[in-house]
Parts: C-alpha cells; sequence; structure tokens
C-alpha cells in the first residue's frame, strides 16, 4: 500500500497539470473501453453474483452487485456525462485588487489523492474514478471481496482509457482486496499521501471509517429525512411530494423516513395522506393522531424519529407549527436532506434558512439529493459534514484552490 | 470542558441565525469596552510580563507577550475591521435551474463551533473570537499560561460586547489554562462540539494539534517560503522584492528563507542581491556559486534548503532555471507561499501554475502572506492544508454552504 499511496501521489502531480482535453480524452477512451469489453465484464460479474447467491446473500444485495448490459452501458454513459461536465480545475472563485495594486485571485486547484472504500455496487470503480480524473485528483479505489472479479474489470477498461489519453495508469489504481491491511493503511493516510477518504457502503463501513480516520472524510452516516407539510400546503402537491419522497426508491439516502403534519391541515391532510402510503405498499408509524386516522397505522415509539429505514416503512407525527417541525428536525434528523411544503413563502424562507442540513427544499421530493439531480455530472457521495464538502460531492468539491497574486515589483511597507 | 463545548454548541444555533446587524453591533461593543477597559488591561499584561522576564524569557517572547497603548488601541481597531467586512454567512455562492424547474442555490452558513489554542499573543483572542463571530461560529479560546490575566481581561470586554447586542456570551469563550485536561479534550473534539481546531504558536504546538486532533485542523507547520529571481527578472526590482520578502520582518511564516537565482542572470545579479542582504544584516549561507561572489557567505548544507530560520539568515541557491526552481520548491517547500521575479509573462504563469502553494507570487513579496493584506480584515490563521480552507483564513473561510431547492411541487421520476 505504500508503493500505491506513492505512486499516486506522482500522478496526482501530473494529473493537476493535465489540460481538460487529455482529461476528457481518457474519460472517452474509457467509456469506449467500458463497452468494448462489457462481455468480460459480464462475465466476471456472473461469477461474483453465484457466489453472493451461494453465500446465501438476500435479493437487494444481490441486486446491487449485479451487472447487465444496461447497467454496463450506464457506467460508460455515467462516465461520458462527467466528460461532458465544464472542467473543475484552474477556475479563477475570486478577484480583486487591493489599494496597493496588488491583484489577487483565488483559483480552483485538484485536491491530490482521494481514497474511496466501497461496497456491492461495482459501477462506484468507475464512476469515483472518472469523477476524481475530472478534478485532477488521482484515486484509490478499495471495493468489498464480492465484486472483487467485477472490479478487476471494470478497473481494465479505466487503465485502457488512461493509456490511450497518455495519462499515469497509476491515477486510478484499483486495490487489491487480498490486502487485508490494505483498509487500515487508507485510514491512517498512506503516510501523507491519501488526502480525503469516501466510504461509500453501509453504516458500519461509514462508522468505521468516521470513527478511524486519520485524514478528512467525505460522508453521510444516515439520512434521516423529512417532510414537513406545513399550514400553507395543498394538499394535492403534499400526497404527491411525500409519495416520491418515501416511495420512488426507498433504499436510497435521500428518501423521506418522517411525514411531520402542520396540525392546522391535519384534520384534512392526515387521513388522505396516511392511505395514500398504505396504498402505495408503506408501513406507516404514527403518532397518536395518526393512529386514530386508520387502523393500518402502528404506533411509533422514540426510536422510530431516529431511524433511517431505507425501506417501505414511515414514522408520521403531528407538529403544532414551524417551530415545533425545526425542533423536532433539530432534535432527530441527520442534517442530510430536509423538505418543505407549502404556499407560504415566508415559512418556507424560515425553513430553508433554519433547518441546518446540508439540502433543504421547498416544494420538492427529498429524492433529488443525488448529485446528478443536482446536474454535477454524478457525484462520488453525499457529505453531511460542514467542511469542504457538503452534499453532493462532485467534481467541483473534489478540488481545492490557491491564492495567486500579481505585483509590479510590490513590497510591503 | 464537557460543558463549555455544549454552551458554544447552542451559541452557535443562535448565531448562525444572528442577524449581521447583531454581531456587528456586538463586535463595536466589544472594541469599545476594550478601550474603555484599557487600564485593566494594561494592569494584568504588566503581571505577565513582569512573570515572564522572572521567569527568564528571551526578549522576543516578552515582546509578544506585551501590550501598550497602542497595541490595545490596535486590538480594537482590529475589530471594527471585522466588523466593517460584508457579512459572510447568507451569500449565494451560485444558483443554478435544471430543466425540470427546479431552482438551486448554494449559500453560505456558519461553520458552527471553532477551537483556537494559541500561544503568547493575547491579541489572538480578541481577533480570533472576532472573526468567528463575524462568520456567525461560537469560538473555544484556549491561551497559554503566560498570557491567563491579560487574556481574562480581554475576554471580559468580548462578553461586555455580546451582552449589549444581545447575543449569548457563550459565543466566545476561553478556556481557564488551570484546567490543564482542556487541550486534549478539544483535540478530542468536545464530544462532537467542535467542528474545527486552529492552533496559533510554535512549531511544537502546530505539530502536536496536527497529529492528535480528531476534528479538522487549519493550520501550517512552517513557512519555508522560496523567492526565485528568473532570467527575466530586472535587478532593481529583484534587490527590493527579496530584500522586502526576507528582511520586511523576519519572525512571520510569510518571511522568505530562500532565494534561488536564476544561472542565466546569476553572472550579474548574485553578487549585488548577496550583497544587499549582507549590508541589510542578513547572514547568507550559499551553494558553491553563492559563496564564490562574497567572502561573508557561509556554506550552506543539505538540511539548510529545509529550514524556515525566522531570523536574519537567507539560504541562497543558484538554479539551472525554471524547471529546477520549480523541483527545488516542490522537494523543499512546505506549501505555503512562494514568488518569481520576472518580466516574463510566460515564465510567471507556469510558476503561478505549477508551485503547489496556498499562496504563489509574480513580482511581489512573499510578506504579502497575511489576511489583512489579502484584504479579509484579519485572519484566524494560515493554512496550508488543501482541505476547506487554504491561505489566510479570514471569515469567509470560516463559513460552510448548504444547497437550497426550490420546486413547484416537483417529483423524481
Amino acid at each position: 500500500m505504500r508503493k500505491v499511496g506513492q505512486a499516486a501521489r506522482s500522478a496526482a502531480r501530473i494529473l493537476a497539470l493535465a489540460p481538460a482535453p487529455a482529461k476528457n480524452a481518457a474519460l472517452e477512451a474509457m467509456a469506449k473501453a467500458i463497452l468494448a469489453n462489457e462481455a468480460a465484464i459480464l462475465a466476471a460479474n456472473a461469477q461474483d453474483v453465484a457466489d453472493a447467491v451461494a453465500r446465501g446473500q438476500i435479493a437487494s444485495y444481490v441486486d446491487r452487485l449485479t451487472l447487465d448490459e444496461k447497467r454496463v452501458a450506464g457506467i460508460a454513459a455515467a462516465i461520458r456525462e462527467v466528460a461532458a461536465q465544464p472542467d473543475p480545475v484552474g477556475r479563477v472563485l475570486a478577484s480583486w485588487t487591493r489599494p496597493n495594486g496588488l491583484e489577487f485571485e483565488r483559483v480552483s486547484t485538484p485536491l491530490g489523492v482521494v481514497g474511496v472504500i466501497f461496497e456491492s455496487r461495482p459501477n462506484v470503480l468507475a464512476d469515483a474514478g472518472a469523477l476524481c480524473l475530472k478534478a485532477g485528483n488521482a484515486s484509490i479505489l478499495r471495493g468489498g471481496s464480492e465484486s472483487f472479479r467485477t472490479c478487476a474489470e471494470i478497473a481494465k477498461a479505466l487503465r485502457a482509457g488512461l493509456q490511450a489519453a497518455g495519462l499515469p495508469e497509476a491515477a486510478i489504481q484499483m486495490v487489491p482486496t487480498a490486502d487485508r491491511a490494505a483498509v487500515g493503511a487508507m485510514l491512517a493516510g498512506l503516510d501523507g499521501n491519501l488526502d480525503v477518504l469516501v466510504p461509500r457502503g453501509g453504516r458500519n463501513l461509514v462508522s468505521r471509517v468516521q470513527a478511524e480516520a486519520r485524514v478528512p472524510v467525505f460522508a453521510h452516516l444516515e439520512g434521516v429525512n423529512h417532510t414537513y407539510v406545513h399550514a400553507g400546503a395543498s394538499l394535492d402537491m403534499a400526497v404527491a411530494v411525500v409519495l416520491n419522497a418515501k416511495m420512488r426508491r426507498t433504499g436510497v439516502c435521500g428518501a423521506t423516513e418522517t411525514l411531520l403534519v402542520d396540525q392546522a391541515v391535519a384534520p384534512v391532510f392526515l387521513k388522505p395522506l396516511v392511505k395514500a402510503l398504505l396504498e402505495a405498499g408503506c408501513e406507516v408509524r404514527g403518532d397518536s393522531r395518526t393512529l386514530s386516522v386508520d387502523p393500518h397505522v402502528k404506533p411509533a415509539d422514540d426510536t422510530d424519529w431516529a431511524t433511517e429505514y431505507l425501506d417501505a416503512i414511515i414514522s408520521v407525527k403531528v407538529v403544532s407549527g414551524l417551530d415545533a417541525a425545526l425542533a423536532h428536525i433539530e432534535r432527530y434528523g441527520s442534517h442530510h436532506t430536509d423538505a418543505i411544503v407549502t404556499d407560504d413563502e415566508a415559512a418556507a424562507q424560515r425553513f430553508l434558512a433554519e433547518v441546518d442540513s446540508a439540502i433543504v427544499l421547498h416544494n420538492a421530493s427529498t429524492q433529488f439529493a443525488d448529485g446528478g439531480e443536482f446536474g454535477f455530472g454524478g457525484e462520488i457521495g453525499i457529505a453531511t459534514g460542514r467542511m469542504h464538502a457538503r452534499g453532493p460531492v462532485g467534481a467541483e468539491q473534489l478540488c481545492s484552490f490557491k491564492y495567486r497574486v500579481k505585483g509590479q515589483g510590490t513590497v510591503r511597507p
């Protein structure tokens, strides 16, 4: 792993100065190589999937692991979408001139070396490698043993792309899973050759990385997300937004886990909201008010308000107003993604200002918590920390900056 | 310390929503209180200074510790300068609309709770507290025992300012130095109630914080800064810039420690550059070429190129050209501040692009590495890390951001 780190640092120095066309040519060549190697990728994946089935893994796990022709095409398309983004390096983020004539520019630069530790979904290898490359960063990618064969084939295609564009192959390195000490070495920062770590996977993985990493981490532990139906909401919009926020896909980190309904509209709204959820196949766990509107509602206990179900289950609570909704979200939320549904602009402004989450939405589904939906062409993850990156982390947030200062022989008095 | 952390977090929630006029009113009241309490501050400082002298501290140490009427006025003026800055919170950093009609805004927010561990200079307490307040952050400030009495008097004035503006007193907390476990608790992150740590002081303090902190750190370990006199430089400008970069103040982190002279101009420039430095009272340690131009030059060994003298000493080397200068800076530098002197625009562009330092300058003194000189109204420190903040850290970099998203009942397909 020491050599992996050193090779990544050397590659990062070259990537930092690589012009945008070279990086985009590599990305395009990668996409082509992914499609050209489709048969080999699918064959390797079939072996990984067979092993997972033999180990008795559950269907959702096997589904995350499985590739088919459409998903392979999706991997290539995602790489091309990253290539199509504006170059995030070398942007002048701010510029100003001081009274002494010094001209200042804050200019975006790559971060350096990005480590990713991921589970199950083999496409993370390509997504993360492509985004890091776009931002001029070298990446060190460590997948789980369950996707090892698939990832090895994808990594081949990525290397072919780098080679085709004349960029160093160490720009995207896949760590052999057989190396048990690899994760520990990455957590320790690879002798200063790793600048940031991104864990992608289950709670256990993320919490271990957050607890043990000696380098900065971009991550979210969970998304206990809320949709608050305010007194000023219309019922139709509330039902549409809540249904989508909870049920579009229940396993994503942007799914709503708790519905808060303002008591001013609860007498009219609560019953149809609960009915719509139940009819969509969602289990509803409610407070006493919610229990009273439908016999199928189960009682929520205090742990429900802090639970990320990642499943077709929702907790529902009637709150006395905006202040109570804000207090509930502050107490039980995870600072990930929260939404208000209302036609009352003042209430929406307060909600957007006062909810301390990475993403706050007004009259929109929490399921938009996704770098692609933000227009970032992908994401390496979603961060709930306040340092450097927050929310979906795309190529732009995979950059740092530096100051360029120009004088005319200017000296300081 | 647990209570200090909890109180800071509560205060931070209030500060995050405090309007700019309230924060500025507090800062103005603090400046007034500093001036009104001048006698008490100076009396406390006299005791601290007497103790330091009795302990046999060296003159530069005692000087850093000592306040007089002018320095107290400077503390108040610095607070007012922070107040005069534009409010860094609530700025729309970016905004865009997606094809589905969703409107996105990236908006600056406070970071949360900032910890500062500092030594000697008591003005750091006021500077750091004021900058953090401006950015809507609570601060926990821990000075050394040598300035305890002075800091306690300054802290009183800061609390009076907060009180006058109706802001929570826990917004700026000074940690009693008697609490020996305080630094350890801050390094551990105060149970999640500390978001970032800033060490201000000597190498030992900074390296300990960097090694042991479990929260992000804004810091620089050292400033091994270079001024490179390129083949395209004019001699007059080179002499003026180098003299200022080295000798204006030798103890600051932006001081130049190594002079690189291009061999193309060395036959003409080296002698007058060395002469000017020697005449200004600077010790010159040179490579063989430099030794040959003046008998007062001492030989530099390999440790000199990596040494931050913080004194009237400079190392001087003749390099074969721009590439050699870049390689030297990459090998021996500390990614802090580096400058090129040249009239050759293309060479300057390469230097500014390829030197991987927080601050890169063209035809200007490295002594401009300072938040005040950047127009930030002050700085909490200078960072050489690549995460979040880099270079002088002012109120703007003491902010995070979040995404505000507005839809029209928008759901994700």
